[in-house]
């Protein structure tokens, strides 16, 4: 049974948390090396030989860019698998990609539905959702954090983020809606991710707020974050450690 | 890894089904004993005693006129936590309940999140999980829904229902808009519930149906459905009935 919520074991402090909210792409997941590496096994049979882990990153660096059409108003919501493949088309020519096959780049742009989880994130999950309620909190789409979850034998008990709000992060309401349909205060979710800009995000929404250290979330020596750029209630190096520091022993 | 879909252990004619849609009321879990049960523990201490079956019917009773006061456009979307306190408002004064404490009523308005399972539930979940997506498809709300999981052990991959879509049952938009987060046509989606109502408007939106006989769902000798009024793609004893019937062996 999962469904201790808020137990005596729960570190002081933390007793009121009764959710945990998590960024995905590069908190839970390795985007970068699983992108590279699909892209590698997709384009490879084509005779495509590209600097992989270069094309992961240029097709990350998009992504802002694609979001802020939508929070902005510019244009409706779109999912992010419509904004990836807007973004992977943007960067074809730069990578000499304009001729691969469509049935190719559609498998591509499923890539982000694959990726590999970080060593430590499963069984972290597992050991906090026997105290907490756990959702994604990802400007990923249902299906693809769908299948990210199942690819990774990650177990969430709902899913929120950008298509459940009908907006990207970080707008407030993203984070907000959440809570609401949690019957919960923002005070009583905690919103796990590497990026010290969601944290503080959710920070001036009235979550708690824990980041977790991936460093090498770009490479190494890279601009991945080994520790908090802000503020935060709790700093973690990952996700199992989290458990431990919220009183959760592990296995 | 429970990533399989669609593999070739399923039955033919279900391969192209990827996600399994649930109603949860009186399909996966027991409205009446639970909410009678839970009534009698909630109301006994403060020196009622009602024909405690009776009640949960009385309430229950109340549940279509409630939501179609959204339905119909009349009221905007509210969460059917919202709606069943309005119901059991309603039917205070009939047991003669007027009096008990605001605490109590709110505590018995959360009866709903803790109703038990019927047996063969949380197993035949389990199995079918191995090789398919699975979601609530329930008037409930996610707190409700998420509620109802933990305390049963249900494993779902997403939430869908009322609350995603802004509406109730049986309105399309319900079914469809979950067929289109998962990136998925109707035909791909297996509706599984015991009342026909529900699979006659899936199926009217393109869906898969499968009927769960639940001939106790309003006690021995109710209204309780043991086989379908509708026609149906597969009509199952119960949830584990059901996967085996997907070509699911049981453990």
């Amino acid at each position: 049974m999962a469904h201790s919520i808020g137990s005596s074991r729960t570190a002081s402090g933390f007793l009121a948390v009764k959710a945990l909210f998590f960024d995905v792409f590069g908190t839970l997941v390795d985007w970068r090396g699983g992108v590279a590496s699909q892209a590698e096994a997709i384009l490879t049979p084509f005779g495509y030989a590209l600097d992989w882990l270069a094309f992961a990153d240029a097709w990350r660096g998009e992504y802002q860019t694609g979001m802020e059409e939508v929070r902005s108003g510019r244009i409706p919501f779109s999912k992010l698998d419509v904004i990836h493949r807007r973004n992977l088309d943007r960067i074809l020519p730069r990578f000499g990609l304009e001729g691969a096959p469509e049935d190719a780049l559609t498998a591509l742009n499923l890539a982000w539905h694959r990726l590999p989880a970080w060593p430590d994130a499963a069984r972290g999950l597992a050991k906090l959702r026997e105290a907490y309620i756990l959702a994604p909190m990802s400007n990923g789409n249902i299906s693809l954090l769908v299948d990210l979850a199942r690819h990774n034998d990650f177990v969430f008990d709902a899913i929120f983020g950008a298509e459940f709000a009908g907006d990207y992060k970080p707008k407030p309401g993203v984070y907000l809606k959440a809570a609401a349909a949690l019957d919960l205060p923002p005070s009583a979710c905690l919103m796990v991710a590497t990026h010290s800009s969601d944290l503080a995000a959710a920070a001036a929404c009235g979550l708690r707020t824990a980041h977790i250290a991936r460093p090498d979330e770009f490479g190494t020596g890279g601009a991945g974050e080994a520790r908090p750029l802000v503020p935060v209630d709790l700093a973690a190096a990952g996700i199992g450690d989290l458990a431990r520091r919220l009183g959760l022993a592990s296995r």
